[in-house]
Parts: structure tokens; C-alpha cells; sequence
């Protein structure tokens, strides 16, 4: 069917019920009702400020603070009546709502020469930052188990793994401080993430300044901010702390997304009866169609939700990049990734730390999963040191790996006469090489996968965090 | 403060709460739940199939039919009792509610062969063909409102922009119309996304197919589906779909977007005061803190909110790359943004094409933004007509209007022997060329500017519109 | 060190060798050259058209033909001299060279009305429609290859896998398939991309089209596009083109992607030493340390490409997004990407049809794999059979699982009393349950994987590769 | 055509010219051999920590730098001779050189315990590092300017804009100083991002540590590295310095498209004629069919180059989010994305700056642009004062908006009882509001528009360009 275009045109029939979508597309309260805490708490302060510049009393700061206490219990309470299409964001509800409980003549001096476009800067800022410590925190519980683990079970021997094939023998506490050296890379970002979004943009107006010379250094330190946001065009604008966060989670989050996947890949490796790792039933769910599936949804759903992650941070920068100078309603769009991606980053981090503090490792299945083929390298090195050129060295483990091949045997098994037929450097001592605890103690510069190199990865994490 | 270790590893007093976040992290109800009458129509057409296979009695499909209808019902009327923790997903929940209605005995025969891999995909697939008709509708809408006023204001006359500066004059009506240019681009995509959609993955089990022989033309036809997934292991798992979704509606708001920016640039254009458009009252709203102002919020959401669909579409993509073979649980994570996606775009749409038909349009103000400089091509033009070859009448045309900022002139007030001086082949005639209504007229190549060639884009439409 | 700003402004110092820079910044041809042979092709049809409207004689346009037949000659032997700094495009590069073959005269007539905005939409149109057709044949190379390996190699039976988990024994052919099934939707995809690719902006000028009344139908036609472009401000700008083309590779790269995923899955599935495939050495590189090694590299780098053809994809989105009205500069943007997309596709596809046609299956290996849990499901269906309702067999089923775990060993090996004592309905004829080629084959309804199911796979894609 | 499978399939004819293929889709030396400096760089250090273990003599030694040296010259003068299909990547061609210069049996020592996998992320994080001083020194002139040109023109006003309209005068200093703030954050988080960078792979070997007990302290210092890399499996895979800078990136060519965006937008603003600012003709350039047109190429191109870094940020994490454990040849994807985007970055802010130092800006048209009806909250302020409640003032001075348009006069304009009627506080001294100089000072408070605050801005500027 032709919509009828007479129809359409110029008011009309079409945009009858235009009215309800455009309240509902602009309302923001949905989502940034979230914020109840932060908004109040920067009323409180901003309403102290313009008692020292006489423009509130005593009186009606007091009066100010008592009715923002009594909201923000409501909300705590579960209590706060939203009114539909009259509070369209959190700002003005809290407004609205102050008014009711201590009159509109002195609520309505709350926000002389304050506007919202920095009242939703000073909030998300606010909110975000208490995230942000708890995201640090638990990413400290993720480093705690990892380090924990690798001390206990530093005698566990397994499989290294380049292009997902068998390579060298490694400590299954290698493995597990490999993740952790990455999130210790997360940690060190996060510092300078949660320092450049613990900036105050409050007391900034619309986008010129406070014309009434507030204090902005008492708003900075009455709310914990650790710098005093510097241009006021730039301030109310300016959500590159919520680009931050979103880039500094979509990496993260791929870090959790490997620790999952990797997770994964040890379950099945060597066989799928036993694997060498099996993940605690709680963190498992069944299949609906087969009896006999324990499925690892939640190492699937943290490695999922990295896409959903990046997706955000890309996405928002796409915002970010066609806005036009100081404040426009793009911005809003910065509040549903920021708060969708802080809870997913904080929830997934929570189970990565229950599912490695909980998983069982089999031992005997790693140790089972170890050739003799992985020590090539090491019949390398045993050349070396008896002076062949490297590069030699490499031909010559190779031509032990085909031999070994062609008579079906490992290379451990070859007897000396056939190696010393590819190099007649081969000696007696070339027993020891092939056994796979002293290869993994030979790698013992730092970094390396012996005991004391293990230990003192382990020892670096312990410092920082009993440092912090 | 360092979590002690001792209490966290290997069960204990670390994950004791983890069951909660576990339930939460894992169930995917709060969102698919959207998903109810695909459900049960999915499992109602089921149904019918096992009869036919005599799994079930002509009673049993008959109950379960009953059941299936009253669970429906309880969701329109917003009576459905969610079960927490227990009702994981929208189909345990229904299924549930099912067995509670008509008794887990025959209840419980739903499923036979059936399992959750296949029905969420069907159920996916069922709810975004209706949303795709919808949004179908509304482009649809959007389209006549294009031709419409093209139509009926291809008498106004306004610069045409490249490199955000004055060019051309163009119509208005070829301006609207270079939108709905590619609004039909995202039209003829729609169609092919819709029917690779449409495509049925019921009846192929949790990955290898059904075992009791289901008949899949039927259960394809049954439900409105025009094709039969050819493969149980890419069917259970196949989301392309859903990343095409994403990808067309990430085009379409560019699309949308560029419509928002650009309306927004037409409001400001020449002067601040009036401009050519003005986006009406209530698509716009005032400023908390600047009286004076009225900002088409409108615009700017739909602009920013291309961004959060970019963001999905590449995020999914990324979810998707990293999948391993059939069904994984990262797949969930296809639900949410779709959701979102399908709503954000149903909505921008309707806005869209709300301003569009209600936005008034200034013509006097846009007939005075047209500059004699921008006849210069003009110019140039009619010396090619004279014989002179198209590279030098470029130079002559810049001579032309160089000489004109010399003597602080627009170019059609400079003299004839001013011209002439220039280049020998300027005649009285060339008064004729500044003349805007007669540049745009003398664009009359399909595609151009001239009221033939718009009335005859404008048909195009309409007999689209009229066609299907 | 500070820089001295008073040397800074306003000229001076600091943009010394700015020009330079600027030369380099703004020119094209160092990637548009690519295009050579698609502008000749172009300027040919133009010229013809201005024949017809007698802006060309017959000897003009037939100087014009051959000059430009000889700068692409030129082109063609890698004698083409580029002139740096003048050159800025291929457009200005060939009517460069052509003004100095044929004189600037007749060859300053060639661009009569029109504009480089209109010239570089049709060369990139033309070229990549071409590459459009080369990237169509590969995937057709790529589906004969699996519909070739599905019939020869339909009796190998391996396991099916969700969750990463052995979950119901499928043949290797249906696994193949399923990955053929999501490229018939790239090639259903692609043809609606060429198709939209497919339409002529040629004739549009820079943005509000020509005024010489150009043959539109006829440049078209000779070009062999298969449309019209409708709109002059919207031909000039619109990379919708690009954008479809990168949207579709990236789902493209994710299906190859996954190919290669997979394939390096089951080459390590079950044991390292041998694993169900093998990738051709051909595809392989040895390690540089470890001699054992052999990597299938081409299988990572596909995968590796998968995220650089999904950041064209969203990039070049953002990029547009953020566009002004019309021919912006912005654009140029397009055709990089769009170059480099286009040659890793063509690339991945053409190695990814190398590897499967030259992998060398295990089905020794892959039988070896199939174990007797796989087969818990064949037992709830048994039940079924037997008139259990399918919700009880499911836990029957979990609970023969959990009972030959008990006793260590496999569920195939319980006795029919032990059976029994789980559930009654079990009989002796439970052990033809306990076959993976009578479960494979039990799967039969369409998309399953049954001998007959498969083979009409193979034939959907034989009718489809002998069809067009 | 259907390609005939028999020969496709193991190997024959399909296959015959993937050698060639493979060849070229494995090698990187394309591209990396822009990392020969810092290969040999790698080399030479690597050496002399072999020396250290006696595993080469002093001569060796001697000889191997003297060779690596050779070659370094060679890349320099443009006499490296790329053997192809040999020289796979820079480390192969940089060791198969120097074997021929000083002979294999010592070169064949070079790379003892050493593998491509520690060399390639030590030559990447060295090269890279070069880059990122050069980037941050560019980003210290871009600073350098705005402080400069905010300090010499600190006296023109012009309107400030939100929701891309006219809200408030704010001073062109203001404007410019904005934007500088940004940029501030991106040199504070430039330095997070090189010190991250800066940390030493070498020594590590393919994945577990190195066999000989090299001194890694040692690789660190004489590389110039600030940290040692602690984990070995982590090291060779560990391309996270690459997501960062590519973040990175992507937020600062958020801020130069930001800058470029409204650079253009200032042009235009006003009247077309002449703009707010005018680009230099260095970095504009003409249009190809309207002579008139003087477009700001520069300007736009940086815009366009913001969505391709932001591709290559996004696309990567792509990438890396499918990496397996460890090493994998998907990683070679991060070479090309790092190297484009730290030449698109370090040629975007050179022409940035560029533009920036040499704009015209045209303070007349600047001022003529300030409208009275942009001191509306001036007017809400000045009742603030005379103790009216804020909220009440916002309606009062919207009701002053209303009551000018009525009578068609600009606020400015209305008389002292016109004013009265709306509220009776309104008194002569209101006349000192409608002063744009007054109304920019009065918002002194810190980060407001008055002189003193934007001079504090630049002085914090200075002093940070100073102190480093």
C-alpha cells in the first residue's frame, strides 16, 4: 500500500502519536537513573559552593541537603515515583522531586548557573569511578588466584603450544602467569585510565563558564576528583574517559576471552574423556538434547561478550567522531555502552576468577601429553654447547626428527650410533636431554620456565599486590 | 588489601556467592523472553509434525495446542509468573509453564528429537522477519514522504554543497531526493536480507539432524519460512542472518545520519537567525541553562545512535569470528544486539521520517544564499557551446571570477568588456547564464537538477511505492 | 624543548617544507593507478557520448581512442612515467599524458563537462566489478572443491562437535558441507552486490549534473553497467558500493576464518602425533627454533586477515558516517580499503580451496575418536521409540552415562541388567543402539546426516555450480 | 563452467601455481623490511650478550657486527638486494646477507637459542618506539601553536556553539584552547602507551625462555628498554602494545577530525562569502569542473583518515581476540596496521598543525556573528543576582526571547518597561548585560571564557612544553 503522502504532510494523521515515541526516544532516566547517587552527591556539593558565594543561606543549604538525603534514600529504598515524560533524565527527576519535598523557591535556586550538560559530566565520572575501583579489585583477585596457583602446583609439567601444535615442555604455572602477566598489563592501563576520568568538569555551565566565580578547586576536592577539568568547551564535552574505559575493556576483555578459550582448548586436549583441565560443575551447564555434555558456558559467554564489548568501543568512537564542537545530544549516547560494558567487564571478571580458583588440573594427563618430539629443540642446544653453529644445530635436531619418524620410534628412543650417523657430535650425555624436567629448568634466564624463574614471576605479582 | 589465597582456591568462601552471578550470567530470559509467540508458535507447528510421525496422539497435539495458547495468552496479558533461576531461558520457561498447564507427561513429549540449538534459531528468525516487515513499512513511509514534498516544493531553489561549500544551485526536491536515492539502495538490500532470513532451521536437532525422520517441508511451510536449512551442523549455529541485519541497519543510519547532519547544517546555513529549515517544536527541545535555545535533539540522537548500531554490527562480527564449529553458548550474545538494533532502527526511522514531513522549509532564505560564483561552471559552459575547448574555458571561467573579487563584484555584475578582456568569445548572450532557475534547468541529463529530471526520480518512487 | 612559536605562525619556518608533504597527503595515484585501465575504458565511452552531441568530431574522437588506447598501452608495458607532484590521480595522469600524445587541443576536450567526482565513482565501479566476477569464481573453485571431497569421501564418519566436545558421531562430508553451506550464502549475497555495484554515476558532473543533455542510457549501456544512476548529488558521493563490498568480505573472512579454525582444530584433535587431517606441506612452514614443527601458517593468516577485512569494514562505516553532503575529500578514503580488501579475499579464498583440496584425511584417527557416550542420545530416542515421553529418556539416558562412569566403563559395555535396573523399557535390542554408522544414518530427515541427506546436499550445490 | 573436481583435488593442476601464491601470501618482507634498523639493532645487542656466554669468541663477535653493520648500510643507501621467494621476512634476508658477507659458520651462530619469535617483537617495539618520540614531539608544535595563536589573539570574540548552534560568545582563544585539551590528554596518555611499549621480548626464545642463561638485564639495557618482559610464552605473542597504540591513535584522530570538522564548519559559518577563517591555499585545493571553488582537502582527508585508523584499532582486536596460545602466524597481522596508522598519525598532525599555524581568522565576522539573544543567560544571571531563584530566572529570560521575537527586535533592543511587564526586577542596569566583552569575563571562575582564565590555560601549556 502508498501511504497517502496528503496525509503525511505537514502535520497530520502521521504524527499523531509522534508525541509518545519523542519523549520515550529522548529520556534518558531508563538508563541513567543508575547515576541517583552521583547526581545527588554533586547536588550536595555544588549547592555548599554557592553558599560561599552567598547566593544559597545557610538555610537553604541546609534545607537543600536534607531534601537530596531524603531523595536519594527513596531511590535506595526503591521508593522514588518516576513520573513518565515529566523526568526525562536523572537530573531532572532529582529536581522535580527536591521541589516536591522542600518547595520549589529555594530548589529552584539549586542550579543557578549550573546546567545539565555538566551536571551528566560530573555524574557518569562519578559513577564510573567507583566501578572502576571494583573492577580493580577484582582483576586483584584474578592476579591473587593465578599466583597461588602457580606457587601450588609449580611441579605440574605440560605442553607448550605454538600455532596450537605441541612445541616445548612448559610449567602449567608458565602457562597460567602468561594470563597474568597480561592482566598486570590491564592494571597498569587502569591507573592511568581511572586517573584521567577522576577529572572535575563540574562548575563549568553550558559550555562558557560560571559566570558567578565558583569555586571549582573546593568542588574538585569536596568530591574526591583529583584535577580540575581546564577548559569549559572541552568539559562538557568531553567523554574520552568513556572511550578509555570502553578501549581499556574491549583489551581486557580479550584477555579473558583467550584465558577462556585457552580454558577451553586444555579440557579436550590430548583426549576428550579426561582433558587436562575440567572445568568446576558450577561454572558448566548440560545439554538439552545430549545426557552426556558438560558444556563450559561460561568460559563461551566471556569469550562472546568480548565482541560485545569491542563492538561498544568501536562503536562509540564512530560517535565520538562525527560530533560537532561542545555539547550536542550524541553524547547521550556514551551513558548505555559505559554502563552496559562497566557490569559486563565486572561480572566476567568475577567468574574468570571463580573458574580458575575452582578448576581441576590433571596432571598425569599433561605429563602424558609430553613427546619426546619437544625436545628437539633441546638436542639442538645439547649441539651448541658442543660447539656446532646454531644454525647447523637446527638441521641436524631435524634430521634426528625424520629419522625417528622413519623408523616409528620417538627420538628419545634412537640409539647413539644412529645419531651419531646424522652428527657425530652425538654423545653418550645425550640420555639427559631427553628428559623433560630438565629441559624446562634449563630455560632458566628470566622470563624462562624454571623453578626460580617461575617463582620470581610469582614473587613480582605478590609484591604488587601487597604493595597497593 | 591481598585476597588470601588459601580461602579462595578450590571452592570456598571466594565463589560462595558465585552461584547467584552464575544463574544471572548464564540465563538469558530478561531479554529473550521478547521472543514468546515465535516460541510457541514454533513449538505449536512442531507439535503437528510428531503427530504426523505418531509421536504424538491426535489428543496429545490437541492439549499441547490448548496449553501452548494459554502460555501465550498469560505473556500478552502480562500474567506469565517467571520462575527465577529456573526459567533459564524463554523455552525451558514456556515448556515449564506448559507442563504445569497439561502435565509433564504429555508435556514433556514436546521435545522429542527437539532441542533448545534449534529452537532459538527458529525463534530468532520468526521474530525479526515481523520487525523486518515493520521496519520495511516504515522506509516505505519515509519514502512517500520524500516524494511528496519533493514534489510539492520543486520550485525552491538552494545552493547545492560540496566540500560543505556552495557549488551549484540544485533544487530542493534534488537534494530530498539524493536521500531517498539511498533509502532505495537500503530498500533493495532489505529484500535479500529478509529472505535469507526466512530460511527454517527447525527440525535438525542439537548438531546432527532429526532421528525420527521429520518431515522439514512441512515444518518450513508451516511456519511461512520459503526456505529449508540444507545443513543441521550450520543450522543450529548459523547467525549470518543476524550479522546481515546488523550490517544492513548499520548502512541504513549512515544514511539516517547523514540525513540528521545535513538537515542540521540546513537549519544553520547563511544565517543563525532564520535558516532554510526549521525542524518543528516537537522534535526539538530548550536548553537547561540558555533560554534562547531550541535544539533539534531529534536529529542529533539519530546521529548519535549510528554509532551504538555500527558498534553492534562489528562487534558481532567479532563474537562470530572467534566461534568454534555448531553450537557454542558466545552465540546468546546474537540476541541482545539484535534486540536493541531492530528497536533502535524501527524507532530513528519513524523519526526520521517524522521531521522530514513536518519540517517548514524557507525559500527566500535559500534563493538568497545563491551566489553568482556559483555559476562559474555555467560559465565555462557557455564558452564550451561557443567552440572553446572544456580545459581552457576552466581557466577563463577562474579568470572571471578572480577578476570579480578584484573589482569587489559578484561575477554576473561585471561588464562586458571586462569579459571580453578576458577572453574574445564573451558575447551580449552571456546575461542569459546568470540566471539560476535556468542552471538548474539546463541540468536535463538524467540524474541532473532540471524539473523533468526530478519529476521523473519522483516517478521512480511512486511506482516503486505503488508496485509492491 | 619548547618550539619557538614566533617561528611558527603565519607562515615561516615550520611549513617550509610543508608542500611536500601536502603533494604526498593529498595524491592518490600512487594507489589509484590501479584503476588505469578502467578510466581509459570510461574516457572512451565519454568521448563517444560527446560525439554524439556533436562537442566531438568523428577525427576528434577517433585522436581521442587512440591516445588513450596508447596510454594504456603504456600502462599495460610498465612504461607509463609518472610525474610526480603533477600526477596527482590517475584521472589527471592520463589526460596528462593523452594532452601531450594527441596535443592539449583536442585532448583539453575530452573532460567537457565533466568532473573527477563523477570519473573516479566509475572507475572504481568498473574495476571492482571485475574483481567482483574473479572473487565469484573462486568461491565457485571453492564449493566444487567440498561438494568433490563430500561424494568421494562420503563414508568417513568422525565426531560432530558443540561446545568444543565430541557430542554425536556425523559424517566428515556433512561437516564439510556445512561450511559450503554458509559460502552459497556469500555467492546468493554477492549477486545482489554486483547487481547494486553494477549502476553508472557516469554523466552526473560534480554534483548537479550535466548540462549538455549527455546520453545517460548510452554511457550505461556501453559501459555495460546494468543501471542508470538516479540522483547527480547522490552518484558523486555514494560508496554504498564500497561499503557492501567490505561488509560482505568481512562476513566472507569470518566463514574462511573459521574454515581455518577448524582445520587446525582437527589437526590436533585426538593426538598430537597425528590428527584426524593434514595440511599439505605445501601449505605448511617449519618452525624457526623448533625442528619438529610444521605450521599451518596459511591457515592462521587467513584467520589473521579476518580482522583486517572487519576493520576495513568498520572503519570505511565511520568514515562515511561522518560525511558532509555530496563530493568531499573524505571519500578518497574509500579506495584504499576497498584495493586491499578486494586482493586479500581473492588471496585467502584461493588458498583456502588449496588447502581443502589437498588435505589429507585421517579416518583411522577420526573413527578412532567416536566414542560410545556420543551415543547417550541414540539411547533417549531408542526410548522414545519404546513410547517413553522425551523429557524422561533425557534423564534415562543421563543416568546410563553416569552408571557406566561408575563402573569405568563405556555405555556400550553395560549389561542389559544393569539396563534394566535404569529403566525397564530396555531390551536386548538396546545394542543395536551402539553403532555409529545405524546413528549417522538414523539422521535422515533433510539437513541430517544421513548418506541420502548428504547426498542431496551435494547435488543442491552441483545443480547451483552447473546452473550458472 | 563448473570447475571439473577430478583435477582439483589432491594436488594437480588446480594447485600448480600456488607455490608462487603461498610464496607471497607468507612473506612479510614487503613491510616489515621497514624494521631493518631495528633489526640489525636487535642483532648486534644479541651478540654481545652470546659473547658473554662464551658462545661466541671476540673475533665472532667482531665479525658479526661488522657484517650486521654492512647490512644496516646497504638498507641505507638502497643496495639491499631482495632476494625473492628467499628473503621470507626482514630477519631472513638481514641473516642470509650477512652469511654472505662474513660466511655461515659464524653468521650460522647469530641466532643461537634465538627465534623469529622474540626477534620480530623486539624489532617491532623498537621501531615503534622511534616513532611514538617522533609523533609526541609533533603533538607538542601542534600545542605549541594553539598556545601561541590563544595568546596572540586572546581579544577576538565569537560564538560559541552547542548542538551546533549559537549558545554564548566565548573568545577564539577559548575555542582553540579546547581543542588543546584534548590534545593534552593525548600526550598524558602517549606516555602510558610508550613506557608500556618500551619492555624487552628479547631473549625469550620461540615460547620457553632461553636455554643458555642469557642475561636478559643486560638485552634490556643495551636495547634502551625500560623493563624486562616477564613471562616467555607471553613475550613472543604479547602484541598488545600494538591494540594500545592503535587505541590510541584512534581517540587522537577522533580529536584531529573533531578539529577538521569544525575548522570547516568556521569557514562556512556566517555567510559563505567569507567565513570566520580561511584555510591557506597550501592546504586547499581547487575543484576540477567549478572554478570557483577553494576546497580544504586537508582538512578533510584527516577527517576520513580518523575512520581508517579506527578500522585498523577495531580490525586488530579482531584479530587478536581469535588468537590461540603463544605464537601464531595470525599475529604477522599487526605489522601493517601499526606501520599505516603511525604514518597516517604522523602526517595527519603535521598538516594539523600546519593548518592550525597558518589560518586566517577573520575577527570582524567573528564578532558581526554575536547576536544579542546569546545573552540570554546573562540576562537569567543578572536576575540571579537581584536574588530571583534560578529557575524562575530561566522562564523570566525565555519569556524576554519571546517577547523580542514578537516585536522583531533583538533583546538587546527591548525597553526597560517591556521588560518590567515580564518581571519587575529587571532595572537600568541592565543595560550593562548586553555587552559581549562583559558577559565573556564575567565567567571567570577556573576553565570560564575570561581573559585570565584562557591565559591560565596557556600558561599550563607552556609549562608543560617547557618542562619536558
Amino acid at each position: 500500500m502508498v501511504p497517502n503522502p496528503s496525509t503525511l504532510l505537514w502535520g497530520g494523521r502521521f504524527t499523531e502519536n509522534m508525541n509518545d515515541l519523542m519523549v520515550t526516544f529522548n529520556e534518558s532516566l531508563p538508563f541513567d537513573m543508575a547515576l541517583h547517587e552521583a547526581d545527588v552527591r554533586g547536588s550536595i556539593t555544588f549547592a555548599k559552593a554557592l553558599r560561599q558565594l552567598d547566593l544559597l543561606t545557610d538555610e537553604e543549604l541546609s534545607e537543600i541537603t536534607r531534601g537530596l538525603e531524603a531523595v536519594e534514600k527513596e531511590w535506595v529504598d526503591g521508593k522514588f515515583v518516576i513520573h513518565p515524560a515529566v523526568d526525562e533524565d536523572i537530573h531532572t527527576a532529582n529536581e522535580r522531586r527536591l521541589a516536591e519535598l522542600i518547595g520549589p523557591a529555594i530548589a529552584g535556586k539549586l542550579h543557578t548557573g549550573r546546567s545539565r550538560n555538566e551536571q551528566i559530566a560530573t555524574d557518569l565520572r562519578l559513577w564510573v569511578r567507583t566501578q572502576l575501583d571494583d573492577i580493580s579489585e577484582q582483576l586483584r583477585t584474578a592476579l591473587a588466584v593465578c599466583a597461588a596457583r602457580a606457587k601450588a602446583e609449580i611441579d605440574v609439567l605440560m605442553p607448550g603450544y605454538t600455532h596450537f601444535q605441541r612445541a616445548q615442555p612448559v610449567r602449567f604455572s608458565h602457562w597460567l602467569l602468561s594470563h597474568a602477566t597480561y592482566l598486570m598489563g590491564d592494571v597498569q592501563r587502569l591507573h592511568g585510565v581511572r586517573e584521567r576520568t577522576n577529572c572535575c568538569p563540574l562548575g563549568v555551565g553550558a559550555l562558557a563558564g560560571n559566570p558567578f566565580g565558583i569555586d571549582r578547586t573546593f568542588l574538585t576536592r569536596d568530591l574526591g576528583f583529583s584535577s580540575v577539568h581546564p577548559n569549559s568547551l572541552a568539559a562538557v564535552a568531553d567523554r574520552d574517559f568513556v572511550a578509555e574505559i570502553l578501549q581499556w575493556s574491549s583489551l581486557l576483555m580479550v584477555h579473558l576471552s583467550h584465558l577462556s578459550r585457552l580454558s577451553e582448548d586444555l579440557i579436550i586436549y590430548s583426549t576428550a574423556e579426561f582433558g587436562f583441565i575440567r572445568v568446576a560443575d558450577e561454572y558448566s551447564t548440560g545439554g538439552s538434547l545430549m545426557p552426556q555434555k558438560k558444556n563450559p558456558d561460561s568460559l563461551e559467554l566471556i569469550r562472546g561478550k568480548a565482541g560485545r564489548v569491542m563492538g561498544q568501543a568501536s562503536g562509540f568512537l564512530s560517535t565520538l567522531k562525527s560530533l560537532p564542537t561542545a555539547y550536542n545530544k550524541d553524547i547521550q549516547e556514551s551513558v548505555e555502552p559505559l554502563l552496559d560494558c562497566v557490569k559486563t567487564v565486572s561480572r566476567c571478571l568475577r567468574i574468570a576468577a571463580g573458574v580458575l580458583s575452582t578448576l581441576q588440573i590433571n596432571s598425569k594427563k599433561m605429563k602424558a601429553a609430553l613427546t619426546a618430539d619437544m625436545l628437539a629443540t633441546d638436542v639442538a642446544d645439547y649441539l651448541v654447547v658442543k660447539g656446532v653453529p646454531f644454525r647447523q644445530t637446527h638441521h641436524i635436531a631435524g634430521a634426528v626428527v625424520r629419522k625417528a619418524e622413519e623408523k616409528g620410534v620417538s627420538i628419545a628412543e634412537l640409539e647413539l650410533p644412529d645419531l651419531k650417523q646424522i652428527s657425530p657430535q652425538f654423545e653418550a650425555d645425550i640420555a639427559d636431554v631427553f628428559d623433560f624436567e630438565r629441559s624446562v629448568e634449563r630455560r632458566a634466564a628470566q622470563g624462562g620456565t624454571s623453578r626460580s624463574s617461575v617463582l620470581s614471576q610469582i614473587s613480582a605479582i605478590e609484591a604488587y599486590l601487597a604493595g597497593i
